[in-house]
């Protein structure tokens, strides 16, 4: 099957020989946190009697479940044990989703710029992704529900989304919720929700997709904890729907696949648990971050970047021919007091052939101090760099 | 996409209304094993220092792997580590496989009866599995080859063979290896080979698809620590070639789904530095266990088990009109000395309509005590059973 490369790692090369060369690279380019994992939440793991590490329920711990219907509930959203599936990871969670609704040939249609792993999910289904494009004057909202109108056709079965979102960091409204609800009644289109970054929304709150009412029958959330508590390498997330047909549906992949992560499920189950004040601190330090990213981007001739409300992502636009090439350059060619910074060049973040050529996306997930320094390699690689507009 | 239902399943409800009679169930029916979990892997985990969970290399920790390289040449088996790829068990394995070397419409020609998991992975990658017909009157030995050519078509692209077998228990002599390398070869055919259960080998050794010489651009080993070092929770495995085509685009199913799981890639790294006599316990408790199941099967009139050279499965012919209809009533309407058994109806393994009606699967994961109170109830059913043949 011809599965399209991740467009990311092609420029990993690039950064070891930078890095052979004795030059610092700030890693802006990959959205892994270096938010401390809650001890608690390891020391669960630690603590646990295990005689034999048996197989779980393919839809993951009851306890475990049991426990993730309080955290929806504090979340404003009401799902029992038997609407969520524990996954390995967001991942798992989108392709039980592109599995169970969808059939080889149907057209999923995507906001982009989009995650571009949707497309890897896509492929494995034998499934297209249709793109609607957002905007960066636009900050990434929401393109007008005329545009995703003009992408439906017979073979239409899904819009999905990511919100809030990755790679714009744009934090879609209630209105806009409300507007793609309209939408997908009107076309009985399933709405697949990725909330990844649920809690990290820091100019008002992720409204999550299965508070839309009348929507239980199409709404299917992917979730993880990999954002959410700083554990990606736990690789625990949850597929959640209350569209009881496509739940089974989705079992019987769980089933084949027999079980989720076992020892990381008591991670997620004791992540519950955390104090309610738990995400002030690394939203807080987010929030500082994405403030002092976003200021200091715009401050540089001929850069143009958003405000992102929130996940931890922004994508900038810059005086450049292309965003491959100048990535590439910043590892190959450039170096300010032996520093330089790894992007993620947003052309691989796009369907449409040809967009984002002036765009890359930044991951705030580094401290202010590298960010700063980050910033600084920036503005002069921009004012070196051979192809600048 | 419409995928088969687990033919396990199916009869757990009927399971647990027994035990809600107070009725106590032997389940034969799952390969879920009762040997501990070596606590030395477990401490592992819980001794590792984790400030941040980070997501791993996609194709698994490279200091894992090194030890896998360990592992594979104590087996006789030279890889290195990057012709491997850590996964989420055997069964993420078993999906690369399918995803990375077939196309949709694709055939794959198995030998029944086999896993049933493989028909939901086959479903999920658009691929047709094309069973041929062991016999248990053969002991479900490799069939004939020219079995094999009969069923070769223009869209036949791989052989999938598990070994030592799940669900019949056969362990695949070094010439009917030879006998599948030279078809292979002839007819330019992936071998895909399924090793979980290598270590469990009573009569001879498992000769490893990657021992096969002048195959190298053609075996695929889907591998798991599952029943290895009874971790079936850990959700540990791996997927192993030397084809650099198909390890490359195995990694980019690897690169979207980001990294196998962490924490229990610390327990899979231990397991490896295990003492070198470690299976040797394990190993002689499930022969023993095997020489009494296979001994009071054919002490029972009619019925008729061949002695299984490895795993821990054997199937059973019963005198019985239908396996099905025989395991559902076990639990449903029988009960001696308020014991039952449960066992795995062998019509689930096999491809071909209507066979298996006679036979079943026997897991023996339990103690020699319950593997001759499960003898004695289905002594006893037998005799009672109304569709005895």
């Amino acid at each position: 099957m011809d599965m399209p490369a991740s467009p990311i790692r092609k420029l990993v090369p690039f950064a070891e020989a930078a890095k052979k060369k004795g030059i610092k690279v700030f890693h802006l380019n990959i959205g892994q946190p270096d938010i401390e994992t809650p001890p608690a939440v390891l020391e669960a793991v630690r603590k646990a009697n295990i005689p034999v590490l048996e197989y779980s329920h393919s839809a993951g711990n009851e306890s475990y479940r049991k426990k993730l219907v309080e955290y929806y509930e504090r979340n404003g959203i009401t799902v029992t044990k038997d609407q969520i599936i524990v996954t390995a990871g967001g991942s798992e969670a989108i392709q039980f989703g592109f599995f169970a609704c969808l059939n080889p040939g149907d057209e999923v249609i995507v906001p982009e710029p989009f995650y571009a792993n949707y497309n890897g999910f896509a492929c494995a289904a034998g499934v297209t992704v249709i793109p609607v494009t957002s905007t960066i004057e636009s900050g990434f909202a929401l393109p007008p529900i005329e545009e995703f109108e003009k992408k439906i056709s017979s073979r239409s079965k899904a819009i999905l989304i990511c919100n809030p979102n990755n790679p714009t960091g744009y934090l879609y409204s209630e209105q806009e919720m409300r507007a793609l609800r309209g939408l997908c009644l009107k076309h009985d289109l399933y709405l697949f929700s990725d909330e990844a970054y649920r809690e990290f929304a820091y100019d008002g709150t992720c409204m999550s997709a299965l508070q839309l009412e009348g929507m239980e029958q199409q709404v299917v959330v992917m979730d993880t904890i990999s954002k959410r508590y700083s554990a990606c390498g736990a690789r625990i997330g949850a597929f959640v729907t209350k569209n009881k047909e496509v739940y089974e549906a989705a079992m019987k992949f769980a089933q084949a696949r027999l079980s989720p992560p076992g020892l990381a499920q008591l991670l997620g189950e004791a992540a519950v648990d955390l104090p309610a004040n738990y995400f002030d601190i690394p939203k807080a330090e987010y929030q500082t971050r994405r403030d002092l990213l976003v200021k200091r981007l715009n401050q540089i001739p001929g850069v143009y970047c958003p405000n992102p409300g929130g996940a931890f992502y922004a994508i900038a636009k810059l005086p450049i021919d292309d965003s491959d090439r100048f990535c590439q350059w910043l590892l190959e060619s450039f170096s300010y007091e032996q520093q330089t910074l790894m992007l993620a060049p947003a052309t691989g973040f796009y369907g449409t052939p040809g967009l984002g050529k002036q765009e890359v996306r930044l991951a705030y997930v580094l401290n202010t101090t590298a960010i700063n320094a980050a910033m600084d390699c920036l503005e002069k690689a921009l004012e070196q760099y051979p192809g600048k507009r």
